[in-house]
């Protein structure tokens, strides 16, 4: 797993051996079973997450329990309560598995020690933000003003591996439109 | 204006003196009047704006002329087409003055050079785009699940002072919301 880490870092930023091998020594692993949670609401929030292996969903409940997705994480992607993490706030949200999950786990003192210490981390973590923030601005545009067809044929063509993976309910629940509303949505 | 840069830069991070004019060098200075386009929608975008003075609207016109928002920025905030400026695509998006409108202007090799000449300015930028993710993650479980009224509540308690100097049709479009729903709404 530590060379995925590696590729995935060296995707924007290069780190000779001793580097990445120092890296990888702030983070730590973890194993998690299905339906098992990583964060839940109002717990104090330390760590961000890598995803190894495995899916999984970060989501708000609702006063009647209808859950809204903030988003999903497979491999190579990254996963926490960032508002929390930020903040140093309790979680607002919860994170549990959607499949078995392997994840490599760093804490938010150890990255902001890389940071300090590293400015190639330091810019991998820049750029991964930016492309992040970027993401969620096309998210909120299509929220505003796209109906359901065109929400669910973004999904499709920006996470077609996911969509094979994920329930029908979580779908509906991430791209904002009721189950019913889902099924009668044309799969191209 | 450039001590108010400073400030800005320095809520995260600490600047000698060589180096905070080092860090101005890299920044011009752009003036518009209230109207006047800053990025077109189709055009390059080189570019990333921190407001000195004024008020600017990032937004999407669908087929309809419908206007949707992305962002608003006013003093101490930056703005930008951040898809094109990541991606190096066209814009997708106008940027537009509210009001006439002072920018500091840094173009994205420039940042790009600081953040790679200087630690702290990769953590600068690191830091402010942790921040914005964290905002918009807020923002799209507001529109997943919040309704008008909740919605326009949470705009007024993050941003009063903004409330105060937009017209209220750009409000509705930004909470996304019809001008009329907006008019129901009770203002507390």
């Amino acid at each position: 797993m530590s060379s995925a880490l590696r590729q995935h870092i060296e995707k924007l930023i290069t780190l000779t051996d001793e580097e990445f091998d120092y890296v990888l020594s702030k983070f730590s692993t973890k194993k998690l079973k299905k339906h098992q949670f990583l964060v839940q609401e109002g717990a104090e929030v330390l760590n961000d997450y890598w995803v190894v292996k495995g899916l999984l969903k970060a989501y708000h409940a609702d006063e009647d329990g209808k859950i809204h997705i903030l988003q999903f994480a497979m491999e190579d992607w990254w996963i926490s309560d960032y508002n929390s993490l930020v903040y140093g706030t309790a979680a607002t949200i919860n994170i549990d598995c959607i499949e078995d999950s392997e994840l490599l786990v760093i804490s938010s003192e150890n990255r902001e020690l890389l940071c300090n210490e590293m400015k190639g981390m330091a810019n991998f973590f820049r750029k991964k933000s930016h492309a992040g923030y970027v993401a969620l601005q096309q998210r909120i545009l299509f929220l505003l003003h796209k109906n359901p067809q065109e929400r669910y044929n973004r999904f499709l063509a920006l996470n077609p591996k996911l969509l094979q993976r994920l329930p029908k309910t979580l779908l509906a629940a991430y791209i904002g439109v009721s189950r019913e509303t889902l099924s009668r949505l044309s799969h191209p």
